[in-house]
């Protein structure tokens, strides 16, 4: 385990010190059970109603090294086809094979995470096609952006891992840009990575910078699982080439795949919720037999992104009623499959406003009662995900480290319960100059970023900052004050040996 | 029971028709069980460290009707002293006397509400000095403001109870404000109303006008609860002479009693949260007892409100880690005493940007997981109480309005578990045309009022309309749009001449 400092919050310190001079943050538990939304009786519907989806209506796997890994598994597919039908037993003869929890290992071991159990780890937003700052405005992702994200959440107790590439870094042409992004990534950062499933070459090579950066040998790598990939089912009911690629490269070396269907009701799932829920149990369930026949045992992570559109335009919403119950329904899903849960911190407003505050919050509460063990996109993600924002990582950071704090238990011993604090005191006093006061005030209580407690007056003559302009000055002032963490000369020397190497190659195919 | 509107939610409808035309709003009902933070060994320790506080240290109860109650009832009052101990098995008596559960009677049957159970009701915005919108700024509270925070209430189905005066309209003279303020709430709206503890008139008067606007005599009166009064202990450990002499009123006259034990942990007590629970539930026993043995049975509700100050400044801060968590906590308790439980929708906020909805949004999460069955502040609280505004009263109710959606269970059947709509559609397709989807889109998904789920391109040519833009566009439609509810000719007439004769009659004391 990696959370000695788990118990040591960080309180009243607002400086912007960077990460790679602070002992490992702690990462949140889940110290309650989770919410139970649907009865056990209804989720076994839910469940049955995947298998029946699987069984009789199939998916669509288009991918033949895994149809003829699935035919061997038991599978009905057709000659010529892409429609596989999967016999509910073989469905559940895959399902109890992956761990319920595992080690993430990162390059620097004191930033290893665990993923399952009572534990949650917290992304950084990713996949984003734009970057925004106030200052700059909204714009296509690019390399300095990216360069700057990575430098930011670095710096962010709150950022436990990275979700994949904070933004695109479009100007970096798509052959190499893997090589560059991920040796940022592992170069101005030493936290765990993500790689996408975008070809054979794309994710291997992720895989051996991954290594690479830790230094260790195949074997190790093997039995120490050193990154992760998402993997989207192109829903209704298909899981793609490149995706299906990723699984198996990924599931074979032993390393994380994260299955998350993209299940909005309405549009891509049915317009119901236990509809869409059934659906995206159905896709992640398609993705676990792929998954567990490529390597039995391999780390697999049940995601749920299950949301609703807008009727009126299709537009995503997120972070709604729906949102929320299908976040706390994910979770039950998931720990009947007992598997590590997945959910995300998403929100559709397009400016950091009290719309992306509630929306982002609502999401957070039906994640972490869900009980979630990999929060997706948990700083910066804006707009339903076509923006990274910088003023909104910092802010989310600072709705992380609240929610972490929360998840901290409350004691309550003799010394805690406080009776001689009151008999000192005694009725219409106060606590203020109290010796139990006294010894505990510094660190009694969690020191949020961005919040601000000053009075109408004194917040005025401040010149009436709002948690967006707070939310601004520390996210530069934290940029300004980056230091990279310290990296073996040798593993540095071999990432830049392997990146040359690859780049001379022409790096990966871009006819994907 | 006055729900059978419950399960029909207000979906797809963004007008501002006044609810006065609407059938009753659906009150919403927890459908899981709280969350529990403490064990149950860790939930007796802080009760039985209650019991040692007021059986050793004591309270101070200000008020000579009440000591000889308490005498009588065999607590420890030495002759001349304030300070009074109770015996834990005298506390132990009073408990279980109090309903778990009661409806609370509006003049409009249909705004009846049920307080305790699984039932939840939200409250306004209550008792603070200033209003603020963002046209006219932050000002003294005034009748003006008063009357149009209690019109924009009246429109929101979120707002189902008056927690007390919006708005302190300062204008009005202190001996007949009560006077004024009631008629204006009982004609103005016909939701359940609350009266403030300021002495042996204002309460008696509020009593009178909200009988005489229900019609009734006093013995149905006294069969119905039918307002509210919220009593603050001065923490730490005291009871002052008004909030006495309204819980006398008020409990002999089988009304209800919400005490709120104002336990700033820090400042009014003990900086530990265990031991400002101790204190808050010393407090609220205290005014459980007095009530009690005032009339053993009235309706009772057990508040919450403990959170922590910034140690630097002494400002009180809210929607915090440590208030979620005694929120939570706060429910245990009333649900160890077998009470409702009462707690809010706070922040300290200056304005209406990220901070004001994330330290709602964590508010919120911490009452409803906590078991909420009254949440006061529910609309309009902004700067830690000292402000109401309508822009956040506009936001709140959508906020409110999304917990409520939160908590409709998610049907679970054949017909939603939508088998034949995906067989329908099969891998690849959409769910936009599919007939599952067209005869249900319309009802779908709960259409929130303020969030803005354009494209960032169409959302930017409509002016980039922030939530605090539409929350003051659509605040205002609806004052512009307000139509007061009907009265009884003969109550607004009781009402008039009521309110004529107590004014003749020079109204209240002002010397409290």
């Amino acid at each position: 385990m990696t959370n000695e400092a788990e118990d040591q919050p960080r309180r009243r310190r607002r400086s912007a010190k960077p990460a790679a001079a602070k002992p490992q943050p702690r990462q949140p538990r889940l110290r309650f059970p989770p919410v139970n939304l649907v009865s056990a009786d209804e989720l076994e519907s839910i469940h049955h109603a995947a298998l029946k989806v699987l069984g009789e209506i199939g998916m669509d796997i288009l991918h033949a090294e895994a149809k003829a890994l699935l035919k061997d598994a038991g599978a009905d597919i057709a000659p010529g086809s892409d429609r596989v039908r999967f016999d509910p037993a073989l469905v559940e003869s895959q399902i109890g094979l992956a761990p319920t929890s595992f080690t993430l290992h990162a390059r620097n071991p004191a930033r290893n995470v665990e993923i399952g159990g009572a534990y949650t780890a917290f992304c950084s937003v990713a996949s984003t096609p734009n970057s925004f700052d106030r200052e700059g405005g909204r714009r296509p992702g690019n390399h300095r952006d990216f360069q700057n994200f990575v430098k930011l959440g670095q710096t962010l107790d709150a950022v436990h891992v990275w979700g994949g590439y904070p933004v695109e870094p479009i100007d970096i042409h798509a052959s190499v840009r893997h090589l560059v992004a991920l040796f940022d990534m592992l170069t101005l950062s030493d936290k765990p990575i993500h790689a996408y499933s975008l070809g054979r070459e794309r994710i291997c090579d992720g895989m051996e910078m991954a290594r690479l950066a830790r230094g260790i040998d195949a074997e190790t790598f093997e039995r120490e699982p050193s990154l992760f990939t998402v993997i989207n089912s192109s829903s209704p009911l298909r899981l793609d080439t490149p995706m299906l690629e990723g699984v198996l490269q990924m599931a074979r070396r032993n390393q994380v795949v994260v299955l998350t269907p993209f299940t909005l009701a309405g549009a891509m799932a049915p317009v119901t919720l236990a509809g869409a829920l059934a659906q995206q149990h159905a896709e992640a369930l398609a993705g676990l037999v792929v998954a567990q026949t490529a390597r039995a045992g391999s780390p697999f992570v049940y995601g749920g992104f299950t949301s609703n559109v807008d009727m009126k335009s299709g537009a995503p919403a997120f972070g709604t009623p729906e949102y929320m119950k299908t976040a706390i329904i994910g979770g039950q899903l998931a720990r009947r499959l007992g598997l590590p849960y997945r959910s995300s911190n998403a929100n559709a407003a397009n400016s950091l406003d009290a719309q992306a505050a509630y929306e982002s919050v609502f999401s957070l509460w039906g994640a972490i009662m869900g009980g979630v063990n990999l929060m997706m996109h948990g700083a910066g993600w804006m707009e339903g995900g076509l923006q990274a924002s910088f003023e909104k990582m910092m802010l989310d950071a600072d709705l992380l480290d609240m929610v972490a704090e929360f998840l901290r238990p409350v004691k309550v011993d003799v010394e805690e319960l406080a009776f001689e604090a009151m008999q000192e005191v005694g009725p219409g006093g106060h606590f203020f100059g109290a010796a139990h006061t006294q010894t505990r005030y510094r660190d009694a209580f969690f020191a949020p970023m961005i919040s601000d407690w000053r009075n109408y007056e004194s917040w005025r003559e401040a010149g009436a900052p709002t948690a967006y302009d707070t939310a601004e000055r520390l996210y530069k002032s934290r940029l300004a004050g980056f230091v990279a963490p310290p990296i073996e000369p040798e593993r540095l020397a071999a990432l830049e040996e392997f990146v040359a190497r690859r780049k001379a190659e022409g790096g990966a195919p871009t006819d994907f």
